[in-house]
């Protein structure tokens, strides 16, 4: 493990049996409370990401837009929003996907960006897959490119990666 | 109004009868989406609090986490969540409030700051000023010092500021 990802890890704090019991969760919160921390996960996402003249960065609520916000200031790009079911004001376009018990929707707004432009989709955990499948489906429905995805933790066991082929993953601690 | 204020109302869409009608909803992802106009907000909030020593930053869920995460990243400071009920794993403080249609519970985990921690809690929009003052007096709950409340939108015509008394408010665009 690079030491990088060690000093994350140590800044991620893990809940047995939260939501249920079994399932150990990943909390970044005393990560996003470390600024050390937290602008090196920014950093090596943008890093990352440098190369790929990326025109937006997309966040998926909630989590998504704490690190989306931080990450487009650094790059110095503009922020879309993901949202759930509801939440958007104007004309949107929707997706339906499932999750372990039951359905999600999520939604952007349909002008959010110009056709063609290339996007870094962005969210806190990587673990099915479904979430972040969702997304970029989403973003290429409104004519965007999806360049990449970024997560500050993957949950390797789940296989979350099988399902993004296509656009470069990059998540910064594994489990 | 000035001309700063005047740049980012083009970038806010007014969208009538949202979410009923006879209400016009400020819609700022448009704004988000344009990094100039975007930058210039968090430029702005991190200028007019730049001599505070601010220790952390606060954002409230969901669309104060897009901004708290990018001022957090500009000031160089953590990024602290007040999420809504049951979003958050660990031990949680929790207060409620009444809204214009029945009560709503934030809350924030009990270790979010050190006792004493001087904190900026941003928002995107300032209305009736009940979540504002909530989060407020949850973080105070929790033992921080709330140095200031910061806003990229107000309504001014709600009255939202008589209720924060004690605490800097900077909005930056007022309708």
């Amino acid at each position: 493990m690079p030491e990088f990802e060690a000093l994350l890890k140590e800044k991620i704090r893990s809940i047995p049996d939260y939501p249920k019991k079994g399932v150990i969760f990943r909390d970044i919160t005393p990560l996003l409370k470390d600024y050390y921390s937290f602008s090196m996960c920014i950093d090596e996402l943008a890093s990352e990401f440098e190369g790929e003249k990326i025109d937006y960065v997309v966040g998926i609520e909630a989590r998504g837009f704490i690190i989306g916000g931080a990450l487009a200031e650094k790059l110095g790009v503009g922020f879309i929003p993901i949202r759930k079911k509801g939440k958007l004001p104007y004309k949107k376009v929707s997706i339906d996907y499932e999750l372990e018990y039951g359905k999600e929707t999520i939604e952007v707004h349909e002008d959010a960006v110009e056709k063609g432009s290339r996007v870094l989709i962005v969210d806190d955990l990587l673990a099915t897959g479904g979430t972040a499948k969702a997304a970029a489906d989403l973003m290429q429905k409104v004519g965007a490119r999806v360049v990449g995805l970024g997560f500050l933790v993957e949950l390797g066991d789940m296989k979350g990666k099988k399902k993004l082929d296509g656009a470069r993953i990059v998540s910064l601690a594994k489990y």
